[in-house]
């Protein structure tokens, strides 16, 4: 740890010479992307923490990380030995960023960051707190600090780029971008500026390989009623995608150009302040905050991606069992480490079509489980025991969807508390995904129908249940997710719209004993309509058999038996065409009705 | 109906004659209340309709009237006939009264209303949708044109008012004063008027009867740090009575002298615009809009007034075995009218205890039922059969309590469809009270437990789950409140807290068939705090059997069986040393476990 003290070290030595008091590092990158290619991992050179979601904060004499939930633990590890503290975000008595930051500052100190990769709707939340403590602090934004003692720092690399085919996307470029102008004008916006990369890609139909796992392009976009402006490093399209794009009346510009758009005052430019860095924001002069009107549109799959999604899962659910069926009939499991099982699991999926995965595996055996993103690493992991639970979350990039599962696997023997809580943890996926309500239910609405039988062991998983996944694009995508923190603003209470996909994943995670999770995709589909008005449910877009093995049959409700049994039917006849002999007779067996 | 259409034609002649295009008749009274005396029900005399939320709007060409899902079916048969248009709450394309009046009024018209009535934040909301619209419309709040048509209204009546000893109450007035000018001073506020008469009986332990079944005084208050104004009729109280709220440090002042309150613009003052008339709102020059301090102090009930809250309802629970067994053992119930049974059920609470009933008991036959809020009336009722479902909504004012609860009893043969239906709704109300959850959830969060069993048949109650209720007090009170509909701001977001009572009353109501309610009172209560945070629960205050008799148990959960029988054996024992012999050995078989 004495390599994150110097850095530190060196960071507070750029920080005097600057005239800044504190420093802060948040994860991102120019897109306020979650996950970021390794030039923008900013975070974990600071710190040493390795999660995709912290922020750093840097003065004279603290060094602070927050992350939430889902790493404690593996925070705690990482940072143990340096100066860092770790800050647990929404635990009782821990402070926010932004309620630190404005308790330390002093008034008239200057506090700095990156102002390309710092989020407007962030730095605004810091000027707003510090207004409202009556501090004065100038922000200086224009310098990386942390850049100029990084001197190994990777370069920002760009891949070839792609167009996904309309049989896939079931609209044109032209189309989306025909859409998107008409809610310009609902919201009375002259222009829209666009960051979020995962935006662009659907925007665009374009796909690449710029962020591990998501294949989305380095790009920026401009789109009036005129023109529709795409900024990207034009050697990573060919002659044919190039001229496609034309053809759907895009104009393509070098990607650093995008940094000298400038607009009039005249134009009213809508912008997402959550998704546009604080210098691209504020270099806006007129500007309306609303939530990219792509992300919206996004959201929602159309009946072409829908039936692509299940066509995707159907192959993914095929690569699942053909991996589960490998490893519960291994001679010697106890002779595999994590990264055989994730290797093994990987192999299966490209086999199914998969182009890449839509997150590193994980892969956790026992107490490992507890950390919600474990990673195992070539220099750390564990071999498979043949008792207690292994975890697996993983998920593929299909040209027909992105997917993302977890299922937790016997190994062996478990005990009474094992069973009691893995149940729960079935119950809780059940339920959510058994829900039928009326249209204007809200995610946040549905979120107590998996964290009820949790919560009734007086446990809590630390994160939200589920969130929005794209379309052969990042497996986290907004706004719908369901999550039981009371929004800021009611603009948090998301809708649930058909064709909406969000995951449903509640667990049981303990500390140095075992983690448990059980993640299905749902697609939100239109039940009946009647004089109440239009009632909505779920339809389980992933297949593949959940391990019965240590359920307590007793302790299921008749719904959710029955919801179970016809579940494992459904797994069963949509996935034994393309198995094996032996795995279809294996998973007609684990698939009988209890 | 030609009454209705006869005083349609004398509203609009004033309307001319004042110069007023439009003119909307809302309910409530002074005191911006829910439930209004006689005086008070200006809808009623106008449409005909006798439900006691609604909104009239009359126009030169058009009569419409606004209500909720509660009393779609009964303002129908009301209106029919007249000229009155019908005009459903929240059902699909059907305009809220804002909307309407945004639409129909044009540029330059005029709206009338009772500004002593409506709220100020109807006003202000009509004023803003208008204002949206581009349209300058103005407002003649000060001429009360239906009551100079109204030659017979009745005049405002004026009953004794008491105080509350503090053996109920468990808080002195001028403790209650000084906490509130603590809230007051948090909130930056100089002052605060209150019109809202269960705040001010809440605030001063005083109760009345100026309200039929809220034991509420007609009063306004004004407080500021110096004083404690109480604006009442001086003959409502005694010496007594006025010597000891001016003891707790309470000036007392005539009742219309509130009106002339006027306040400097220097002077801060808080209230509430949807509890705050648009006259006495749009006199104060200086306002901050909040929701009454004293309401989010009275909904949390405290520790004495909780062990009141068990005593009164254990008197109100035996009140309603005493009842029940006379129904179930009367041998000739069809003998028996809905009044019938009613009166036997008053006098059952009047000899438990109570002084008054919390509202009119609904006591509803077969398809009667259907209408949430129907009531029997001397020239219209059925009589008891011997078959489906009675439906019985009913509850008492105690000195120690307030009581809600309904019962949907079994009279004879019911279909498979009847005993479907009530599993449903037992399941819903069971699985609500069964609740854990950690603190910071909002009632928001939890009513999908609620509605979720109903919702799986394709049925909706149109209305809340539950409602918080007063403690002697209207059997009605905010903020907390079980709901689905996205509240219109994040305030709509309640958290709950120990000590808030809400009731839990699902329910299945189809018209011309029969209607399905059980009710409990639900107080919050603490369960284990550990590293997840502080859990709660609720406690069924609501002490009656439950009628087995329809219920599927088949389709009961595990937990839905554990929970009915552990309330079962909890009514049993905490009731039956209140009960005769027989009675005790009939509600012992009564609530055997399932």
């Amino acid at each position: 740890m004495d390599l994150i003290n110097e850095r530190l070290a060196a960071l507070r030595a750029r920080m005097r010479e600057a005239g800044t008091d504190v420093y802060v590092v948040t994860s991102g990158d120019f897109h306020c992307s979650e996950y970021v290619s390794a030039c923008f991992r900013a975070v974990c050179f600071i710190s040493g923490f390795t999660g995709s979601a912290g922020t750093a904060v840097i003065t004279p004499d603290k060094a602070l990380l927050w992350t939430d939930g889902r790493y404690f633990i593996q925070a705690e590890r990482e940072l143990a030995g340096s100066e860092f503290e770790l800050m647990r975000m929404a635990v009782k008595g821990v402070p926010t960023v932004t309620e630190y930051l404005a308790d330390c500052l002093r008034d008239g100190q200057t506090l700095g960051f990156d102002g390309r990769i710092v989020s407007l709707k962030l730095a605004e939340e810091w000027s707003e707190k510090l207004k409202e403590q009556g501090k004065s602090v100038s922000f200086k934004a224009d310098r990386d600090l942390l850049g100029e003692i990084w001197t190994e720092r990777p370069a920002q690399s760009f891949h070839d780029a792609f167009l996904l085919p309309e049989k896939y996307t079931g609209e044109s470029a032209a189309d989306k971008l025909s859409r998107l102008r008409e809610k310009l004008q609902e919201k009375k916006a002259d222009a829209f500026v666009l960051s979020a990369m995962d935006d662009i890609a659907w925007l665009f139909n374009l796909r690449g390989d710029d962020v591990p796992n998501n294949p989305v392009v380095f790009a920026f976009a401009f789109v009036d009623a005129g023109q529709a402006v795409l900024y990207l490093r034009t050697d990573v399209i060919n002659a044919e995608v190039r001229a496609a794009l034309e053809k759907q009346g895009v104009t393509l510009r070098p990607y650093e150009e995008f940094w000298k758009l400038t607009l009039s005052d005249k134009t009213v430019c809508l912008l997402d302040p959550a998704k546009t860095s604080f210098l691209v924001g504020t270099g806006i002069p007129n500007r309306i905050a609303a939530v990219n009107p792509t992300t919206l549109m996004k959201c929602v799959k159309n009946p072409t991606e829908q039936a692509a999604l299940r066509e995707s899962h159907r192959r993914d659910g095929i690569a699942m069992v053909k991996w589960l069926y490998w490893l519960k009939h291994h001679p010697a499991p106890e002779t595999l480490s994590e990264i055989d099982v994730s290797d093994f699991l990987e192999k299966c999926r490209r086999e199914a079509g998969a182009f890449e995965l839509s997150f590193g595996t994980i892969a956790a055996m026992g107490p490992n489980a507890a950390m919600m993103h474990y990673s195992a690493k070539p220099e750390q992991y564990s071999m498979i025991e043949k008792k207690g639970f292994l975890l697996v979350d993983s998920g593929g990039q299909y040209p027909d969807g992105t997917t993302d599962i977890t299922r937790t696997v016997t190994m062996g023997p478990l005990s009474d508390k094992q069973k009691r809580h893995y149940t729960a943890v079935l119950k809780s996926m059940m339920r959510l995904a058994g829900a039928k309500f009326l249209k204007g239910c809200t995610c946040y609405f549905l979120d107590i129908l998996a964290r009820g039988p949790v919560w009734d062991l007086g446990i809590d998983y630390r994160c939200g249940t589920g969130h929005g996944v794209g379309f052969c694009l990042n497996v986290h995508e907004g706004p719908n997710g369901f999550r039981w923190a009371k929004p800021a603003s009611v603009d948090g209470l998301v809708e649930l719209e058909p064709g909406m996909v969000t995951t449903d994943e509640p667990g049981v995670y303990l500390e140095g004993e075992y983690g448990i999770r059980i993640e299905n995709e749902l697609l939100c589909v239109e039940k009946e309509e009647n004089e109440y008005g239009q009632f909505l449910g779920f339809e389980h877009l992933t297949l593949c058999p959940i391990d019965l093995e240590p359920v307590i049959i007793e302790a299921l409700s008749p719904e959710e038996r029955r919801d179970l049994n016809a579940y494992h039917a459904m797994v069963f006849e949509r996935l034994c065409g393309g198995l094996s002999e032996e795995e279809a007779a294996w998973l007609k067996e684990i698939t009988k009705p209890v």
